[in-house]
């Protein structure tokens, strides 16, 4: 091993700025972790003129990624600078020169983390993602090492820190998604596009990336259901909040008998069910194992230090390796083959409101319709609707399939007294 | 390596047989992450006789620990077995014999750790203890490699189960002590000597082997304060209610300027803060981090199969290094000098619950004392005693020094309107 650790750094955001804050603040502690001191080498940057808060020399800085990715000196390669189809290829690049490289990029391990991590096996190079997922929390590690001796079950996760910022507000002050979204992006917690935040694409990904270590199994982005926050009116959170329940935009990765089913979507949990507390813009992640049972990891799942934190743990364990001579040897390919359930095979409850003319015998018909699907209830609101002729019936049924639920909205759909099916959403942490 | 690893049993009581169940079923995934099968070769028990429902054969139990410590053929040792002096000694007769050794044993971690690393590192084993802590929550790893980035300043938990139980169905059913004790006892979540858990010395091991890894500082057992949880009154926990706070038995290891406390005793928490809502026999450690900020790690922390769980992911590591020869190599000394906090070093607030003659001026004489000390209020509340001509008082301090507190306290017994000092807390988790 050199005398120092040579580090490429790509990208100089805020999570780069942090990972350089880190590896200058705590360099005793590094030191003493993997015997040598850890030195940033090169950072990429796409405009050198920038201004920045940081005091790198300007020699360190560059435009050109082949000064950094080609640089013999350099022993890791540390990607925070975002994108996916031209980072996939500079870390390829990067990986064929036997650079170790760390990346906190959930879009590109969601898509392309599969080829990415059979290049690293092939150079004999480590790449490690822990940043990808969660921000602060060391969730991927706890599953891959912590649990390694446990079958997992179940993933239930909070893993968007901007959808749960909103639902926390919408929740607390009665507010509409549109004014709490606004107000979001004002204070720097929504980006100014909040598409992939709000419609649960960035949560699906991140879902991707846990089912595919949990389960062992080459889960596909294409393979997650998702349905967004977009639609949630602050008249389901007050619905909600009656019957005991909080609304928070869930990811669950789920495997029974062998066979897989991933979702992210807006979920009812108990008010008491651990991820109900988990406010504002943190994240958690419950497991539930065969053996341990349930476990909840809880933390910053975004925010520059934390992130970075992430990053910089990463890196210790990529030099960890390098000392020991290890590199390229911890990454295991998934074991078991993709079987995804049928939507037959996924049980759940479900909780649906409808607005139905208000004449008697209506609630008989509506009743009868879930009778002959067997769908039995376990709560059951219904009010009238303020000067107008019509009631709100709010249901939340006992576990059903969701092939069967999907029939029976269908059919309550055509039922001409009732108005219509204004909201329905899956129930999770029940018994 | 050789055909299959061979794993010597120290002990077969819930945690052992946890062991051998895991190591059964999950063989295929066991074998997925090591290369190779694992085998339990030897088990050492108290008796040979004692009906089992594990169904080893007879020949791979004995009860003489020579047996296992001395066969060649066995690779890892797995102590589950209890005790502290007399299983020291056998451990490094392991070690000795070139055996890596995975220990679920916290008493004798937190008295003897330091000396069994030790050894470990001269005989070149591998000594791993993940569950001697919080059971099924990986938190000695997270704090060793997901953080390890990090400067950890506080680590705060609620790490013995018994006790949180106790105090989960008092504040939740009002009973007292004695009452939930015997029940706890009655459904086994209480020893029938339940000494070293209620009086706080069970979390005190605990924290002394969290605050040494966390902060990489040789803190023993001694080093921590402790106080337990037989003294706490219904009345008290009907009191922190009506302020917004639930008592808890909260281990606390803080490091600031390079100084350390650690202290074991009950708690008061604002009910918004994530330890408040870890309920019955539950455990969670939320961890302080300059970069990282909040992050917590929750679940079971005691019971067969989680604590098992901890103890094979142990194994699987300790496997994994054979794989890569790279056993004994990644237990790190510790960096820093131990240097505790004084007295006067130590800030915090208080609560504190006293009896006074119910009469005018009285209270300007008390408030008169804690304007002496420069102790100021956060919360105050003064109810009459009923039927007596005695009023109680109630004070939430803002942070003040251990010191000056004591000071106040012992003052505060001197005046002779004061007809008691009933109680006094620390309360934590404020702003």
């Amino acid at each position: 091993m050199a005398e120092s650790v040579k580090v490429g750094l790509l990208g100089l955001g805020t999570v780069g700025t942090g990972v350089a804050s880190i590896i200058t603040r705590h360099q005793k502690e590094l030191q003493h972790q993997i015997g040598c001191p850890v030195e940033i080498k090169k950072v990429l940057v796409r405009n050198k003129q920038k201004l920045r808060e940081n005091s790198f020399e300007d020699e360190l800085l560059t435009e050109d990624p082949q000064d950094v990715l080609l640089d013999d000196e350099i022993d890791v390669i540390v990607e925070v600078i975002g994108g996916v189809e031209q980072t996939k290829e500079w870390l390829i690049t990067a990986l064929s020169q036997q650079k170790h490289v760390v990346t906190a990029n959930k879009d590109l391990m969601a898509i392309h983390g599969a080829t990415l991590l059979e290049k690293a096996a092939e150079y004999g190079c480590d790449l490690y993602y822990e940043a990808s997922v969660a921000g602060g929390i060391p969730i991927l590690r706890s599953l891959s090492d912590g649990l390694s001796a446990d079958r997992i079950t179940k993933i239930m996760g909070i893993v968007n820190g901007t959808t749960n910022y909103i639902l926390t507000k919408m929740s607390t002050y009665g507010s509409s998604y549109d004014d709490v979204l606004k107000q979001a992006q004002e204070l720097g917690f929504a980006e100014s596009d909040p598409t992939a935040d709000v419609e649960g694409l960035d949560a699906a990904r991140k879902m991707a990336i846990l089912a595919t270590l949990g389960f062992s199994a080459p889960v596909s982005l294409d393979d997650v259901k998702v349905k967004g926050i977009s639609g949630i009116s602050d008249i389901d959170l007050d619905y909600a909040k009656r019957l005991g329940y909080t609304i928070k935009l869930i990811g669950i990765a789920d495997r029974s008998e062998g066979k897989i089913d991933v979702s992210v979507r807006p979920t009812l949990l108990p008010n008491e069910h651990p991820l109900s507390s988990v406010h504002n813009e943190y994240n958690a992640v419950y497991i539930h194992g065969e053996a341990v049972g349930e476990t909840m990891f809880y933390g910053p799942g975004a925010g520059s230090l934390p992130t970075a934190t992430a990053v910089v743990s990463d890196l210790v364990t990529v030099m960890k390796n390098m000392r020991l001579g290890i590199n390229g040897k911890s990454t295991l390919a998934p074991m078991n083959a993709k079987q995804l359930k049928a939507n037959d095979e996924i049980h759940t409850q479900y909780f649906i409101r409808l607005r139905v003319i208000d004449r008697t015998g209506i609630f008989s018909a509506i009743t009868s319709l879930f009778a002959e699907y067997e769908v039995s209830f376990e709560k059951l609101l219904q009010l009238p609707v303020e000067g107008e002729e019509l009631a709100e019936i709010i249901i939340v049924t006992h576990k059903t399939s969701q092939q069967t639920f999907e029939e029976l909205l269908e059919r309550l759909n055509q039922v001409d007294v009732v108005e219509s099916v204004e909201s329905s959403y899956c129930v999770e942490g029940g018994n």
